[in-house]
């Protein structure tokens, strides 16, 4: 039977709905002190003793009683007998009511003199100045911060009860493999609850994971109710789409109730809310980000309720870097790679498939289009949810256009200094576009011209009044990717992986297929585009495809043969404006550093010498 | 010997004579990855395999060979026979490249029907689209997010290695006993070290805790070779002033170097940043605030040399309650609690007694005046950096006036509410102040007039043009509290404790006196102001003073004797521009809530027919 969603309830309603039909009491346990930061107290806190118990002395010095020292001035020094000597937190000894400061006794001794008179207590830390016994130290429902288990410690306590969810989270799917396993064909290791734990548990939640289960209905049910048992949430992963083998919803059902199977949002759609036993069940969707897009919008709001808050990140407005379309009637999450581009926040989307983990990975930022929305256009603002701390934010370094493995190293390195390189691969000529649309901070590019030079006509052409820096990271050899040796004039009928439109590498190719004779047409697979160079090597490897071109590297990563067909030089671009920007600098200094040339060496197939070189290009 | 500081060291220097006198090398542990959210990366961290390694079904739906569907349309539905069924995920079988959604076949047994042609490619999820074998996934220097586990996991990392700090962390000073053990007379709970823990371990430090060690020279410097040896960093805590029991200082100096003895800071002056072994050594001062500036000042930016970043809170602008001097010279940190007024960001500072640890519980933020400046005035605005997510300081309540111990039930009500109270405790007459510079929500107040009416008469004289509303909290019984009975008649001759000027227990007491013909001069202790009713019963309890004027639940929770003299209603005072504020509302409805009564009951002495009663005083 093939099942559909007859009808989507918006992300609001699914809210709604969630809100009025649980009450959400939280389990409470009971935890050292020293465990306790980041997590919430079940109920008041309140003072065993006072702070301090007795008087105390709050300086080093002596004791004295004030009315003693009266009269005491430069010109008639007084020495006192009875006073007695103390240290800072000493008991205040009896008779006496006020500290002088030791800097400001002579001693002789156990003859004390001064030079003025103390006034009552004075310097003297008095019993409870800190906490009364029986006063509250922490209300109910506060997170408890790191300082604050010093405060407890101090006023005796050293247990305390807070409040957690005690989530039963159920991993399904017969084409899943525990994690460390290596998946075989058509299977995938289970990372959503282990995602999903870690996740939950950050904002205070307690989970009990249990087995793989695979897709049979018996067992799926077996398993809810186990999980319904003992936990005040039960959270299912996958199973939750329209397939075949989707038998989360009917488990349910049979077990309690679908208060909503699909929800008006993506990624996301396919999620079941439920109720097994008077207890909330949220039945995950199996592609990670529309798993990781439940968690945020459902199930942490949810978690909320029960006392555990989540920190929503701070809101930023930027700059789109390009349109986004968007269905009407459905709320749309997009990840985001934001930065500060001459001063104002600028967005650059990510692709929007859910399963593509690395999206999210890659971002630091995200979007909520609303239903009501027809998309974004290019160029308009929207609000940016960070997803790391805006200080994070404003140290990454967006740079969009042609793909290089060596970008990665160049990641790596440049995270050691603080920066956070995110790259958008959307080709040479879409770099130049970003540049012209300032919203990148640079473009890689490796664009060849009809007189045999690279980058240089291009920038003229597109940017004709910018003052430009070109810096290479480094010369690098582009070359036939196959199996078995083979070059450019034996792609006629062998099945080729093509790069897109707008990319080096395919004007590249064009140039070198034009300059060889060779027919586009005659090459089966050249309208085939793929967006990387170790897309073009898997599609090899995989046997999906014969031959490809792109650079040695990707080639040699996945013990591929390399066939050089050119040499070019791989150029970072940047507006002479912000070459000054210390993300910039920090990058230029890494394309010097001998770790980044050494890394560069063992990936193979570039030409050192151009690292580093310097182009400018006047306004 | 008694030593001094003889100089002090500014703070940005002592950040530059750290940063400089140390390499930081971090040390770097392996741990499983699903324990590694907030943990920081040792290194870049690549796939395993790509994801996914065989083409896949991206929808629910049948896999075909694009080219046999061509020509297919609503006129002419196609059947195919060698169409396979498939569900999202599912490897493509052998021979197919598209998938169609199962929504737009007919199914007939094995055979399907389609209305429309499929494009290469579509529906499916190619090799490595996730990402690819040998990719990176993590840069290193990256602090693991939750939803990142659920990458790392599915592209085959089951363990990751990441950056901590090993700081050994060592308590000194003979008149420390462990937590849980109730300290004697002069001895308090060693709670610095538990809680530095705390705070270094959220940032990602592993720190190892050594017994408590008593003030003698040998051992303190066995410990601290002890902690050298093992560890990155070297914690030691209090023994850092300079008492004649601080022998911190010279231990260092014996084993290592001194760098700086004392910091031009407030709290945290008493400081020592040293070198035992090539290795940083911090004495921690051992007033708990002092050591928690020190913490985030100078030990929190060290970390983050190691590759710890700690994430500063949020700044906000706000106004300044009150005055707050500031020596020349020295960097002084305040405590604040702030809230959102009337549109803009109010700043009340908290005592600034280093030992005052209940100041750093009670703020939700902090400030720092720069050593240039010579305090600031009232009104004037100040940079807050925020101790809390900026929502949770969008919720703070600000009370400024009297003081009673059912605040502190209110403020437990009000956390559940998700409000959360402040109250600045500046007596009835403080209150009325700070409603008129509109720095606070709203004022405690008790104010007894001349003509034996409550409140009104000031309120008149001080606000004459606003309107206001008057929530009573309860009536509450004012009385003499002493060990033995004793009544306002006693009080000549016995020593007393007092409350401060312009609270309006004291504008009581004084009413009284004049009424019984009691002259003030014969109560010695009258000029002794203590800031609440606790404080006043603490007094009594510990034999300071034989009887203070206060409520009875101060008496009743230190079990002393208590003789009532006065009943009087407890009110809040709101503008009535801020009645309809939602965390005024919460206020309102917590008070006539069921359980705060029977708190209130419970504590004793409140008159609950008056809890609830609204006044309303016309602008």
């Amino acid at each position: 039977m093939v099942k559909r969603y007859l009808s989507l309830a918006p992300l609001s309603d699914a809210l709604g709905i969630l809100e009025g039909s649980f009450t959400c009491t939280p389990s409470v346990e009971r935890i050292p002190v020293t465990a306790a930061a980041g997590r919430v107290t079940a109920g008041p806190v309140f003072a065993r003793f006072s702070v301090p118990e007795a008087h105390l002395a709050a300086m080093d010095g002596i004791a004295v009683l004030a009315e003693e020292t009266y009269g005491a001035s430069e010109q008639r020094p007084v020495t006192l007998r009875g006073a007695e000597r103390v240290n800072t937190g000493n008991l205040l000894p009896p008779g006496c009511d006020a500290v002088i400061m030791i800097e400001e006794v002579r001693i002789d001794g156990d003859r004390f003199t001064i030079r003025g008179p103390a006034s009552p207590w004075q310097h003297v830390r008095p019993v409870g100045e800190d906490i009364g016994e029986t006063e509250m130290i922490l209300p109910s429902r506060h997170r408890i911060r790191p300082h604050e288990i010093g405060a407890l410690l101090a006023y005796g306590i050293t247990g305390v009860e807070v409040l957690t969810v005690r989530i039963g989270l159920i991993p399904t799917g017969s084409e899943l493999v525990p994690p460390g396993e290596r998946p075989g064909p058509g299977q995938v290791v289970e990372s959503n609850t282990g995602m999903a734990a870690a996740w939950l548990e950050a904002q205070g939640a307690h989970c009990i994971r249990l087995p793989l289960t695979p897709d049979d209905p018996a067992l799926i049910r077996a398993r809810l109710e186990e999980a319904a048992e003992g936990n005040d949430l039960v959270i299912i992963s996958a199973g939750s789409s329209a397939g075949t083998r989707d038998f989360t919803a009917d488990a349910i059902a049979d077990l309690g109730e679908v208060l909503v199977h699909g929800v008006a949002m993506k990624p996301g759609k396919p999620v079941i809310l439920g109720r097994i036993r008077g207890r909330p069940v949220i039945g995950l969707p199996g592609y990670p980000l529309s798993a990781v897009t439940v968690l945020r919008e459902l199930v942490s709001p949810l978690l909320a309720r029960y006392g555990l808050p989540c920190e929503p990140g701070v809101t930023v407005p930027a700059i789109l870097a390009s349109t986004l379309a968007s269905e009407v009637g459905v709320e749309e999450f997009v990840f985001l790679s934001v930065g500060r581009i001459r001063d104002r926040w600028v967005a650059v989307p990510h692709g929007r498939g859910a399963g593509v983990q690395m999206s999210g990975v890659r971002a630091n930022a995200y979007l909520a289009i609303p239903p009501g929305q027809e998309g974004v256009e290019a160029g308009g603002e929207v609000q940016a949810r960070l997803m790391v701390p805006p200080e994070e934010a404003g140290q990454a370094l967006i740079l969009t256009g042609s793909h290089d493995p060596a970008l990665d190293l160049m990641a790596d390195r440049l995270a050691l200094a603080g920066v956070s390189l995110h790259s958008a691969h959307q080709g040479s000529m879409g770099g130049l576009l970003a540049l012209k649309k300032r919203v990148c901070h640079g473009a890689p590019m490796h664009l060849l011209a009809e007189d045999g030079s690279y980058n240089l006509p291009y920038l003229r052409r597109y940017l004709p009044d910018e003052e430009l820096v070109l810096l290479c990271l480094a010369g690098r050899e582009q070359g036939v990717i196959s199996r078995e040796g083979l070059s450019l004039e034996d792609l006629p009928g062998v099945r080729f992986a093509n790069r897109q439109k707008g990319s080096g590498t395919r004007i590249l190719l064009d140039h070198l297929l034009r300059e060889k004779g060779i027919a586009p047409s005659s090459i089966p697979g050249y309208d085939r585009e793929l967006t990387t160079h170790l897309a073009v090597a898997l599609a090899v490897k995989t046997g999906e495809a014969d031959a490809g071109l792109g650079v040695y590297s990707a080639a040699k990563a996945l013990g591929l043969s390399f066939t050089p067909v050119a040499r070019e030089p791989y150029e970072l671009i940047f507006p002479a404006a912000g070459w000054e920007d210390p993300r910039v600098r920090a990058l230029a200094a890494a394309v010097n550093s001998p770790p980044f040339r050494e890394a560069l060496g063992s990936l193979g197939g570039y030409d050192l010498s151009l690292a580093g070189r310097l182009r400018r290009l006047p306004g």
